[in-house]
């Protein structure tokens, strides 16, 4: 027993390093289907551990479908759940294609998406962009003609943009943006200023360039994009993530968690040592600040895997470093540095590169170990945004981690590694 | 008695309303000697409350030598000296200029200032441009071929394209800038990477604009001073300051500090009620930071004045907005919390519009009372940068308002109001 125990120990210390050791680059932003794996023109992703078509519903179903539309694979809702049904339009996983979703997160062909690079390791990962600050977006459950210019936007002026300038500048290396956004009040989920900012400061030399080469409406509409929208870096985040969190897989004995995942109806962890299964529970609890004119019961959960952050080390483990987050989701600098300090318990490293100034400057706690959360009973804290019915962001909060799952992953390691 | 009383509280009350009211913005970059009240070709002007030329030792004295000596106005130090000496360059305090300086706070007639202008008022203040990051700087003492090369640029290259790109924009409003800085991590006196990020931001659009027209060298290298020298928002930092303290001055009763200056040789302040008086005391103690390989017996005082940013409620006084500072000046976020609010026990005011996010969006302390001080015994603290002998600077640390100054005003206003 001992002697597994320290296996595990040791897998769950080399999970970690590994993913503390991923250095991720925005190499690229291409549209999906030219870059992420498996993706057809007639492929839609979506967030959450997978389910059959007829197990999406609410937001979730209405965003896939909208999808569909948007991408011309279907002429309206009904003729989309037609070709959805019948396997005309295939469905399938972010996680499996190495993308993760925000809220929905749904994927079409041509949409653009972030390529980010492991330069340790070469494994890339992918996240679609951020639509906006207005309330109403794809990916919370709505579309109508705004939301389709919005992402028409995206795919046709500010893709192509970030495409050029990244090619310009041969990458923009993203830890040292990300470590620097701790120091400036980020914890790159649901507070992203600094982030945007720095990256919108790290790809001015080639808007300028391109500026001066004839290409001055690109370069000011994607700078003002960027100007506006300060949300704009999670979807970076979310990709440098996805490449850290793949790069702790599969080490045998490891009980660290790879990554978790909400679909509409689910909440679901990836263990390292446990391959792609998916270790499933009810959907999260939850702290929350609404928008003006809602209550809980406006609330829908559509999905989400914006929490690949937390799974390395950001967000709700890092928010000490973002105390204005409170204005957002509500809490107290006190319970935010409480929350985040259990977070300490409940992992198995101090991230070297990810860390936050009120705590002396101490690495962000990550690589979140089943076991440890069940013998504590400690839930992963995850700060995010929440949809409401009829679609739209209604509010934002601290989600809680059911522990279910780990229950299950638990069962599943212990009958694998005894 | 309480009559009088009552009327200094409401005088304070108005003194602080004052220096919460001013919109300072950014207008122009400019050479001193175009925009700076009454200066002349050969005119030079450094910080603390004006000495004789044979009053200034040291580090600030070389300064200003070295100051007449970039200026052409002599052939070298000797001859500095003399002209000084006999009254063919005329030396000026900067505060009598409506300039603030940092640490010897030398200006002549050539270099650029940011001029400032309270949108309320229109009362303009002015503040000359950082150096960037070498050590190695004139306002620290030192002048060589390198530092002249630097003034040069900023004289040249930087202020140019600064004045440029401001009245493209019709000015930058620097209130929301500050705002916005104080919840990304800054305190705006010893910390200003929030700031300067969102100033380059601001310009950015015009930068592009000039980009295509031709300018693209002057964008790209006024830019990339921008990105890497997270200091230089400072100055508009101060430049902000001083026209907000100004706006305070001379509200008859109020016993509220209006500048705080150091020489080489005494710590000063000036009061609303008490005019242009100086109340002049020793130099500030020290808690400090110093760089491999000098200590305490390194350091050498050669004045300042970037503490105009304590005396309207950043710097210090909003330390706990900036816990990474640590790193820089030393402390434990622990004590920057507590030094923060202790400075509440001696402000008659908290700022509507600077807010510290660790303290539940609290305003900042503004409005030092000199009663509150002296009835206290708690000395207004200063996040500040260090001088060593021969120049450069050595560290940074925490600076304490000696007392005694605080009780001569005391005694002037009593003796003037009762």
């Amino acid at each position: 027993m001992t002697a597994v125990l320290d296996r595990r120990a040791a897998a769950n210390t080399e999970a970690a390093r590994r993913m503390c050791a991923a250095a991720p680059v925005l190499v690229d932003v291409q549209p999906a289907g030219a870059v992420v794996p498996a993706m057809t023109p007639a492929t839609i992703l979506t967030s959450g551990p997978p389910l059959p078509w007829a197990g999406y519903v609410g937001g979730q179903r209405h965003a896939i479908m909208s999808a569909a539309v948007y991408e011309g694979l279907a002429a309206g809702p009904a003729d989309a759940d037609a070709a959805l049904t019948a396997g005309r339009i295939r469905l399938g996983g972010t996680h499996d294609h190495g993308c993760v979703g925000s809220v929905a997160g749904v994927y079409t062909a041509s949409m653009p998406v972030f390529v980010v690079e492991d330069a340790n390791t070469g494994r890339r990962g992918y996240c679609n962009l951020y639509e906006g600050e207005s309330r109403y977006r794809l990916n919370y459950g709505r579309y109508d003609a705004d939301v389709a210019a919005g992402l028409d936007f995206l795919r046709d002026r500010l893709g192509p943009v970030l495409a050029e300038a990244t090619a310009r500048l041969g990458g923009v290396p993203l830890t040292p943006l990300i470590g620097r956004a701790l120091r400036m009040g980020d914890e790159l989920h649901s507070r992203n200023t600094a982030a945007t900012t720095l990256f919108a400061k790290a790809i001015t030399p080639a808007l300028l360039d391109m500026a001066a080469e004839g290409e001055l409406a690109a370069a000011q509409s994607a700078f003002g994009f960027l100007a506006a929208n300060d949300y704009t870096f999670l979807r970076l985040s979310m990709a440098a993530a996805k490449v850290a969190a793949d790069a702790a897989r599969n080490v045998p004995f490891s009980s660290v968690v790879t990554a978790m995942s909400i679909s509409c109806t689910e909440f679901g962890i990836r263990v390292s040592g446990l391959g792609d299964a998916w270790f499933r529970g009810p959907l999260p609890d939850l702290d929350c600040r609404l928008f003006d004119g809602y209550t809980e019961a406006d609330i829908e959960w559509m999905g989400g895997e914006s929490h690949i952050t937390e799974t390395t080390g950001l967000g709700g483990f890092a928010q000490a470093a973002a105390f204005a987050l409170q204005q957002y989701q509500g809490g107290s600098p006190a319970a935010m540095v409480a929350m985040n300090e259990r977070m300490y318990e409940i992992t198995v490293a101090e991230h070297p590169e990810y860390r936050i100034p009120y705590l002396g400057f101490r690495g962000t706690p990550v690589g979140i170990d089943v076991f440890r959360v069940l013998a504590t009973g400690i839930q992963p804290v995850i700060d995010g945004g929440l949809a409401g019915r009829g679609g739209g962001q209604i509010g934002a909060g601290i989600l809680r981690a059911p522990l279910p799952c780990f229950d299950s992953a638990a069962t599943a390691w212990t009958e694998r590694y005894g």
